[in-house]
C-alpha cells in the first residue's frame, strides 16, 4: 500500500494539460505546495456557505502576499445554475480580475464544476486549481476536467472540457464530511470497482464490508487508486469520443432521477447508486445474465449506506421524459453503459424501449 | 486576383482544427456544399430579426430532411449578452438537440460570436458552421474560433476559444449590408493593411480611393486576402499567446469606446476605426514618430466614411476606467498594440498613464 507521508502524486497528461494530482493530508495549509503551482498575482477563491468557515482562513494567509478575493456560493446542488455562475464572473469583473488570474475552487463536486466552468471561459480561459471537500470530488468531479452546470432541469447540460492546472486532496476535510455526503462518494468509488474488477474490486469490497468509513485505514489508498482509474481514462479519452462514457455507468438513470426531482431528493451520488442497481437489472435483462450482477451491486451499495431502489412516488413517465435529455445520445437513441460481466463494461446502444421500462418497474420498491 | 467562380476554399489548420473557408457567390442555396460538410441529423440555425427574412428560407429548404430549428435573437451589439446566450440553451434543451447536432450562425459577428459561444458550451461541446453575412464578419470575427458574449458593459469577457467547422461566406448577402455596416467592415481591413502593409495595404488604399463599395470588383479579392492574413494569424498563435494579439491594433480603445458608450453608438468597426486612430497617435508618441502615420490612418478611415475622433462629450476618464477590462492586461499593466510602420505592428507594455491620456485629450473633436 502507498504511504502518504508526506503525500501522494499522480499525474494527468492529455495533448492538453499535464498536470499534478496531489493527495496528502494538511496540503491546504502547505503555501510550498501552492508556491510551486501558483505564480498568478491575483486568485480567486470560490467556495460556499458550509465549507467556507472550515477551510477558507489556512488559504487565505497563504495568499495574502497577492490580491486574493473570495466569493462563496450557496450550498447544493440547486445551486449549480447559471445565478452562480454569474455571481463569479460579476465578481471577477469587479475585482478586476486579468488574465493571469487563478481560481482556486474549495468545496465539493458543485463548486468545482461551476469554478471550473467560469476559469474555462472567462476570458476565454484563465487558470483553475482544485481542491475538492468531498469524497465524490476527490475522487471523481475534480479530476478530468469536465466542467458544467445544470439548466431547464438538465444535468451539466452546459459546460466544457477544461483541465485544471492541479488539484489537491486534503484528507483530512473528509473528517468534516457529513456521513451522508461520505456515503454518497461510495457511490462513484462502488462504480470504479464495477468498472475495472479485480483486485481493486476486492479491496473496494472487503473495505467495505468492515465499514468503510472517513477514519477507514483503507481509505486513502482507495482514493489514490480511484483517482488512478480515473485520471488513466481521461488520458485515454479526454473528450469522451469513446472510453471515458464508462465512466457512465449508472449515470442515465441517475442524472434522470436527479433531474425529475430538481436535484432536491437525493445528493449526485445517492442518485448515481440507485443507477448504478437499475444499470444492474438492465445488463442482465440485455445479456441474459443470471441474478448475481445486481445482486452483488445492491450487497455493495448497501454496505455503503445507499438507497438502491426507486420510491414509489416518483413518475416513471417522467423519469423516462428526463432520460431524453442525456448526453450520451447519439442519432436519437439513447445509449447505455452496461456490465456484461465486472470488470468488463460497454457502452449499448440497441436497448429497446421496452426492456428500459421494465427495468424501471422492477426497480421499484 | 484569384477567380471567385464557382468558389474559393481557404482552410485554416490549427493542432485543435482544420476546416475550411468558402468565399463565393450564391452559397447559400448551394445544398451540395453544405452536405460536403455537414451530415448531423439536426441542426439549429440561430440569426436575428434583420437577417433571417433575407436568407433563412434557402438554409430551411437546404435541411428540409432532418430536424431543423430556427432561433432569432434581436438586432446588435447590445444583445451580445447573457440573456440571448440562456435563450440559445434553452431552445437547444426544448427541441432535445443532442450532441450530434450542429448549430448554424447566419448573420454578423453579434450572431456568429454568441452561437459559437453556445455551441463550444452546449453538452460540453457541438459542432458549428458559420455563415457570416456582414463584411466584419466575413473578415475577422467569423474566422478563428473566438466566442463571446458582453457583461457588465465589458467587451467579449465571457467566451471560449473554439473553431468552427466550417466557414461559408456567401458574397451575395453583402449587396444588402447598409452602408455603413459595410463601412463598419472596412475598418477591419484598413487594420489588416496596416498590420501587414506591402501590396495589400496598397491594394486596399488604392481601391479605398477608387471608392470601395459592396459593388466593387476589388472586393471580393480584398475580402479572400484579409481572409488569408486572419487565418495564417490564428494557425500561428490559436490561443492568443503572443502574436494573435497583435490583431488587437486599435482595439483596446475600441473596445473601451464601445462599453463607455453601452454599445449604442458606434457600431464595434466605427469604435475600432476611432481607436485605429488613436493607437496611430499613441505609436507616434511612444516610438517618436513623424505624423506621417497618422495622417495616413486617417486619410483611410476617411476614405471608408468611418469616425476618427473621440467626440466631446465622451467623459475621457469613464473611458479610460472601460480599458481596464482589457483581456490583455498581464500582471496589472495595459499593453497596446503599436505600428513603428506599416507592416511592422507590436505590443508594447511600457506605456505610461500620462501618454496615454495625452493621445486620448489630442484625439477629441
Amino acid at each position: 500500500m502507498a504511504k502518504f507521508e508526506p503525500y501522494q502524486t499522480l499525474y494527468l497528461r492529455t495533448s492538453s494539460a499535464d498536470y499534478p494530482i496531489v493527495i496528502g493530508k494538511g496540503l491546504l495549509s502547505d503555501a510550498a505546495l501552492f508556491a510551486q503551482y501558483l505564480s498568478s498575482p491575483q486568485v480567486m477563491i470560490v467556495s460556499n456557505e458550509t465549507i467556507a468557515p472550515l477551510y477558507l482562513e489556512p488559504l487565505q494567509k497563504i495568499f495574502h502576499d497577492r490580491q486574493c478575493d473570495t466569493l462563496l456560493l450557496k450550498d447544493g446542488e440547486t445551486y449549480k445554475n447559471e445565478h452562480s455562475l454569474f455571481q463569479i464572473y460579476a465578481a471577477l469583473h469587479e475585482k478586476k480580475h486579468h488574465r493571469d488570474t487563478t481560481l482556486i475552487a474549495l468545496g465539493g463536486g458543485v463548486v468545482g464544476d461551476i469554478t471550473a466552468f467560469a476559469a474555462s471561459t472567462y476570458l476565454r480561459g484563465v487558470d483553475c486549481i482544485q481542491i475538492p471537500t468531498s469524497l465524490l470530488a476527490q475522487v471523481d468531479a475534480s479530476i478530468g476536467g469536465k466542467t458544467a452546470i445544470n439548466f431547464c432541469t438538465a444535468k451539466n447540460i452546459i459546460g466544457s472540457f477544461s483541465q485544471a492546472k492541479a488539484i489537491f486532496i486534503d484528507l483530512n476535510t473528509l473528517q468534516t464530511l457529513p456521513k451522508r455526503e461520505f456515503c454518497a462518494g461510495l457511490a462513484e468509488i462502488i462504480k470504479y470497482s464495477l468498472l475495472v474488477g479485480g483486485d481493486f474490486q476486492t479491496l473496494v469490497h472487503q473495505s467495505l464490508s468492515r465499514g468503510l468509513t472517513a477514519q477507514a485505514k483503507d481509505l486513502p489508498e482507495i482514493i489514490r487508486r480511484s483517482c488512478l482509474i480515473k485520471a488513466a481514462i481521461v488520458e485515454e479519452d479526454e473528450h469522451e469520443q469513446g472510453r471515458r462514457a464508462l465512466l457512465n455507468l449508472g449515470h442515465t438513470f441517475g442524472h434522470a432521477l436527479e433531474s425529475c426531482t430538481n436535484y432536491l431528493r437525493w445528493l449526485h451520488g445517492e442518485a448515481v447508486a440507485i443507477g448504478l442497481y437499475l444499470a444492474a437489472l438492465l445488463s442482465e435483462a440485455y445479456y441474459g445474465l443470471s441474478t448475481d450482477l445486481s445482486s452483488l451491486v445492491d450487497d455493495l451499495l448497501h454496505l455503503a449506506d445507499l438507497p438502491r431502489r426507486i420510491p414509489r412516488d416518483i413518475d416513471l413517465g417522467r423519469l423516462r421524459d428526463a432520460m431524453d435529455s442525456d448526453k450520451k445520445i447519439k442519432n436519437k437513441a439513447l445509449r447505455f453503459v452496461l456490465c456484461k460481466k465486472i470488470g468488463a463494461c460497454y457502452l449499448e446502444d440497441t436497448i429497446s424501449e421496452d426492456l428500459v421500462w421494465t427495468v424501471l418497474q422492477k426497480a421499484v420498491a
